[in-house]
């Protein structure tokens, strides 16, 4: 009897998960490694920020997700490690397991879908003095910080530097960008002034800074300018053509010489691959993204697909950017290339289906468009609530997740203000 | 007109929070100060380290408990500070608030309630190699390690080294000790076992180590039989008279030789007073806990009470329990004594009213005493479970608490199964 073949993904984002998903019940066994041990659900990073729900309840822990496909799944298996290499010629992934432990993880087939980074285009002290949106720890990080700043502005007895504490500065005007400032605007007039009825309903403000010409690039204009429009309705004071030239710990300075005071700058605008991609040696663009086949299939090594941001994919010509539905069909793609492969066919060119993009600005404001139809407001809003809850994972998330946004809903509370405190040996 | 009386409460757990609920509308400033943001639940944090509830679900914003007690709370505010010295004379509290700021906070009043930290006795490694659940932190810290210890074992080829992480020793079988090793075993049978399927169900294995006769001091003997029982029913191997002489990497060795191997020892086995009270200059009984009047106040300075876990409070001849209830009885005393010097009288002295004691070992097994009635079993468990709930304080904390039991009573699922990562800068 032959050995079946086994397939490696690494990643467990949207990607990596949507690939694993098809590939469960194949003739293969398949690894799925990740450096966390959930599949986190980045779209509502922002939420967890902003103190509207749990970090955990955007999680999913990737065993949980095999163990609910069922029987099927019994071919598929995870390894929590940190990946430091791949051997093309032995066909190896190396991975750092827990306590420093070497792993060596044999494939014939590779999926490497270990998605983005944030890119702060190396403007000085962005990297430094700006809050990234990336990651889990990330946005408890930022959800700390706004609400330690309030605690902090509460007795600061200097009018000048309690105004500072109170302002927050967003870069990027895409959709992470206006879904953050919106939901801060909403949170500091709503939860947070309740909160602090002593500090005065008009002190904190919250500034969007975006280099182009409008907020939402690749959004048709209706949407664009209703974004702006809506955002502006909720207090955020939009700057557009606003490039920034440097962060620091007082602001944001932009290149036209003007400046943000600001204790918080939270940097959202920009992506680019994940720096593993040129460090194992593949090609990759300027924006980190490793170039691949129509296939998706890795040039120099067919038998590595590439999937979710890490992959410069094109659609009409463009580069498709890094968002979770071009992901989602990637892995997908990817997953069921290698199951042509294994059947002893080449795989398909990919073709991204668009079916829209959409997001929201606040209660009741969303925007969307759907193929060639675009609207916003509440249709848009309840759309956006339910596309989002459909993609989260786990019966139990979702449930939670609508829990609070309906008592954000209905009564402007945002539940989850914890300050969690420095833990050095989490 | 003359200015209002200033009453300044340090510590917001059980005493500091039921003495600020009694503080709500009276003649009086009060002002709250705690190291962090929000009270703690803390008799549940073992289900948060057992993966049962998030954090943020045991946790209520202080500024949320003072908002939800209405208009009546006007006179009742919050600061987020470390306490760092009271100067008595000048009757000024001392604290470091956020970024470092310094400051000095008078009270004509002070109710000191500042709870209690782990008590490893001097035993030489407990502090460096063993897990403390006494903060929300160091709950999640033993999470994250507990699961990590899975993680690391599902790729341990080697037997023995696969079954030293798999190995996990509480020290300590009081309450504490008790329902985290309960949890464990459920944990590990449960959501565990599922999760890890090639682990194979036998592997890990939970010790219970206690120094004395029996589990549960100052229970009915029939409860602490009980509790025994049904531990080891759960698979917990139960060691009495069992004292530790040392901590190490490795394990715990005890001081009649013995040595149980695991990669996680967990310490219940003590608490002491906040060092805080000894720093403070205040007289201190051997276990930290500060000396009080009858009445709650301290000997050396009547206009400073004590309440909580910080108090050397005494029922029948003997000293207290550092449990919620006497906590929470002690909070309401103190506030009540500062009403009445407030109107020109005397405080009374504090009388315990013992309304019981209970622990839970696991599902639908719980010890109750309710005055001098003793029970056990599915009716103790509801009790159990009823007094958390209705001492938990939020209501969207208690509507998740319960939707995280009911997963875990009808699936016998632990959601939370989230490895945080390392957050050097939270």
């Amino acid at each position: 009897m032959q050995p079946r073949p086994r397939v490696v993904i690494v990643g467990a984002g949207f990607a990596g998960v949507f690939a694993l998903r098809e590939l469960a019940g194949a003739a293969c066994d398949v690894l799925i490694i990740d450096r966390g041990n959930a599949h986190a659900f980045l779209p509502l990073l922002y939420q967890v920020a902003t103190s509207a729900v749990e970090s955990e309840h955007i999680a999913a822990p990737v065993r949980g997700i095999i163990r609910n496909m069922g029987p099927r799944a019994a071919n598929l298996d995870f390894c929590m490690a940190e990946v430091r290499g791949v051997d093309f010629d032995q066909r190896l992934v190396l991975a750092e397991g827990q306590d420093g432990v070497s792993l060596s993880l044999p494939y014939d087939y590779l999926l490497l879908a270990p998605g983005s980074v944030t890119n702060t285009f190396g403007v000085p002290g962005a990297d430094e003095h700006a809050f990234s949106l990336k990651t889990l720890e990330e946005a408890v990080r930022l959800r700390n910080h706004i609400l330690r700043c309030f605690e902090a502005a509460a007795w600061t007895p200097d009018e000048d530097a309690r105004q500072h504490r109170l302002c927050f500065v967003v870069v990027g005007g895409g959709p992470t960008g206006v879904e953050l400032a919106g939901a801060m605007a909403e949170l500091m007039a709503g939860a947070l002034a309740r909160d602090f009825p002593r500090l005065g309903l008009a002190s904190p403000c919250v500034t969007l800074l975006e280099a182009g010409d409008g907020l939402l690039p690749g959004f048709p204009e209706g949407l664009r300018v209703y974004a702006r429009r809506k955002l502006e309705a909720l207090g955020v004071d939009v700057r557009l053509g606003a490039a920034v030239a440097r962060v620091t710990p007082g602001g944001a300075l932009l290149t036209d010489g003007g400046a943000h005071l600001a204790a918080t700058v939270v940097w959202t605008a920009g992506v680019k691959g994940e720096p593993v991609a040129a460090r194992l040696g593949l090609a990759v663009a300027a924006n980190g993204q490793a170039l691949a086949r129509a296939t998706l299939q890795s040039e120099a090594h067919p038998e590595v697909f590439l999937a979710g941001d890490i992959c410069r994919a094109e659609h009409q010509g463009r580069p498709l950017p890094m968002f979770a539905p071009p992901a989602i069909q990637e892995g997908r793609h990817a997953a069921q290339g290698i199951l042509r492969l294994l059947r002893g066919r080449e795989p398909a060119a990919f073709r991204y289906r668009d079916k829209g993009m959409m997001a929201t600005i606040g209660k009741k404001a969303a925007v969307v468009r759907l193929g060639r139809v675009s609207f916003t407001g509440l249709a848009a809003w309840l759309l956006w609530l339910a596309v989002h809850l459909a993609y989260l994972i786990g019966f139990r998330n979702r449930l939670f997740v609508l829990a609070n946004w309906a008592v954000d809903y209905f009564w402007s509370e945002r539940c989850v203000r914890l300050i969690s405190r420095r833990n050095p040996l989490a």
